[in-house]
């Protein structure tokens, strides 16, 4: 495919990208295909000749299309958005144009500089303390990780490496090994699966705190767990706090719980991965608070900032990574700030300031006698169940994905199973929450109705 | 911005790649910017209101592309390619429509599966032992990393974990703290810096093995580190090949190397970051025999498959995974198989099939009695150096680089420092490669007329 073609078949397919995306309410939003549907739908090599662009292209329908989950329909309800704007797709097209791998400045400047400076933009939009932008000569500063995954871990080894060098500047004769052997880090009973595998990983030993009837883990219950493990000769030394849980968008703490990490010298990260984004609109901001004791930082713009996945950012206290020399866990990197550029930008700061949906929705649920809500709504998200037997709700969630015209996954809560409603697609509207209510509220009546009474 | 607006905006976007990448030749290959640039040309805040289109536009060659380093120019030969071809952008844009988050197969059925077929594609092409495909119930398979760095991490901890396992088995008291204490991992005193690092990540010990006057690891060279280390109490139990080395493009002995390994219960991972794109072709295939020896394997179809970054491929025996729930860093995953797809399909294994322009740059090199070839051309890396000394060497190549009109990076080889030509681009021809020997040997007569005799 030369230059010239290229020109034909990529406005061909910016016309079908604008199509997917105008029409995307017409498909369904969950596939019917069965585990291993594709591979009986292409040959089993690849061609020794080249094939045709029409062959190719025709494919996308018949091949790809019967087997995507529809991320971007008004119809998804599960998990946590993922952004996608047509800003950020026309940078993801100038970033695989320019192609470069951006691992040092020389490798190309203009990568690693607008990656600073637009890290910089996030944190101010975000208001995070000096000490976590880079400025001119900033003590902090931010990265673009891949995913969350990668931030905790990489704040982990961070904090690993910063306590064994503190122990050993007291006492040179103890190995690093026996040091290790003796560490502790700590998260939320509800944090995210990443961050015990980041333990894992990392070969370190990770502990879970309870958390309240809130589903936060308070400053008490950590002050428990330090004095109970510091009494049997280990080493505390992080604490991973979550803003926004993935089963109910639940807040730690962090007022509590920064202090007592700083008096104990725990390196504090805060994982915000979903609701961080939130945090630009004055009225989220105060679910911030207690910032200023963390060392590390980390939400996904490519959540809910309308930047298309990936785009983790992360943001340090510099001067807490001296002994990592890299900030990240691949060598090579995108030009992925391109996107977050090209969307501040085509966007403006109010324009990102948007959060609603998801409070439509719980008036709804509460309105009706024969449901719950299982936690407090705060952002996008609400967690909700009929009253009754986790069976029965495990009936329900099965009937509305089988149903297929919406798509929600479920969530443990205190021994519950409780429904997931998040708001996600940046096209969903109100008559979308209204319509989603009464299709789940009629297959709820469906199922009491066949219960004996 | 809507959908008829990004139809126009995607249109003119296309047509600005298409020119970028057709009269890239007429842009210097590597900028005149000095670090911090970038900071001063844009806001130091994210706008309140939303910026046009033309504004956000216009910047792309105000702001970016003075700070750019051409790595698709014919005139650039450092570090190793980085792919990039126009059905790769066609298919990324659609995996950015899209936009699904392929972290199970119920998150995108389609992503999963494309992704599982394309890399068995690969495996054949490459030939790679059965135990390496999934077909449709196969004991491997493959799964695409973002780099060679997230691989080779992937495989240590997967190495850790099973020799953990194994001597848990015969001794139940040893814990896990102590079995890691005694780890040792070993790879070539040529091997990248991601190996190292992998080692430091993983909290292990880690060995470098000298290298024979060819730059490769020889099977008596492992074992005699082996012996001596076996000796003192420790644990070898894992060894990283590296197939293609960075400095040099050298290729360790794994026909010698595997069997050792083997019999001495030591994982063994190829590193083919950069080589493996050329074991596609029957004449470079022989570079990879003693494959059947190694438990991974991975190489980078971003460097040289014409597959656009991020796309590396890791293939992996998959009985020998099993402690090791998943086989990548990140949870998140882009539909990144696509681009494979479009790739393969638009060119063909045929079309794939090219290898050729370094050697035609070494005859140049060999037919000036001032120069000599500092290592083995195999593929499409020339390691060369003016006869004499570093210094007259530093100094060749930052005139060289000074002079801006083609980009090398440097390497040391054997205490010499060696200039690296690394053919790149996909559209460099011959005579691109004439025109940079005439310009390298210009300036080397400049600079051996200014030597005193």
């Amino acid at each position: 495919m030369d230059a010239a073609e290229f020109r034909r078949r990529g406005k061909e397919m910016v016309d079908y990208v604008a199509d997917y995306l105008e029409n995307i309410e017409k498909r369904q939003v969950y596939p019917d295909v069965e585990p291993g549907y594709l591979r009986s739908l292409i040959p089993e090599e690849a061609p020794e000749e080249a094939e045709s662009y029409e062959d190719v292209f025709k494919d996308i329908e018949r091949v790809i299309m019967p087997g995507v989950t529809h991320w971007h329909s008004p119809y998804f309800y599960a998990y946590f958005p993922t952004a996608n704007s047509f800003p950020a797709m026309l940078a993801d097209m100038l970033c695989g144009a320019i192609g470069c791998i951006g691992f040092s400045w020389a490798a190309s400047p203009a990568c690693t500089e607008l990656e600073t400076v637009m890290l910089d933009w996030l944190g101010k939009m975000l208001k995070l303390p000096e000490d976590f932008l880079a400025g001119t000569e900033g003590r902090g500063g931010g990265v673009i990780q891949g995913t969350a995954s990668e931030a905790t871990l990489i704040a982990l080894l961070a904090a690993r490496s910063k306590i064994v060098k503190l122990i050993q500047a007291d006492h040179p004769d103890r190995s690093e090994t026996h040091i290790i052997s003796k560490l502790v880090a700590y998260s939320s009973d509800q944090a995210h699966s990443s961050v015990e595998r980041a333990g894992l990983i990392g070969g370190l030993r990770m502990k879970k705190i309870p958390t309240d009837n809130k589903f936060s883990v308070r400053g008490d219950a950590l002050q428990k767990v330090l004095e109970e493990d510091r009494a049997t000769g280990l080493i505390p030394f992080f604490f991973c706090a979550t803003l926004g849980t993935t089963p109910s968008c639940a807040f730690d703490c962090v007022t509590e719980l920064g202090p007592i990490c700083n008096a104990e010298k725990i390196w504090m990260h805060i994982d915000a991965a979903y609701a961080g984004s939130a945090f630009i609109c004055p009225e989220f901001r105060p679910l911030l608070n207690g910032i200023e004791f963390a060392d590390s930082f980390n939400f996904n713009p490519h959540k809910w900032l309308l930047v298309n996945f990936d785009c983790s950012h992360s943001s340090y206290v510099i001067s807490h990574l001296i002994s990592l020399q890299h900030w990240q866990i691949p060598l090579g990197r995108r030009f992925r700030s391109l996107k977050i550029w090209f969307v501040f930008r085509m966007y403006g700061l109010k324009g990102l300031q948007h959060v609603g949906l998801a409070k439509e929705f719980e008036s709804l649920v509460r309105a009706d006698q024969r449901f719950e809500i299982s936690a407090d709504v705060v952002l996008g998200l609400v967690c909700f169940r009929l009253k009754g037997s986790n069976e029965l709700n495990e009936t329900l969630l099965k009937r509305i994905n089988n149903a297929r015209k919406i798509h929600l996954v479920p969530c443990q809560l205190a021994g519950k199973f409780v429904l997931r409603f998040a708001v996600c697609a940046r096209t969903t509207e109100s008559r979308h929450v209204q319509e989603a209510w009464c299709h789940i509220s009629h297959l709820a009546s469906e199922l009491l109705q066949e219960l004996p009474h």
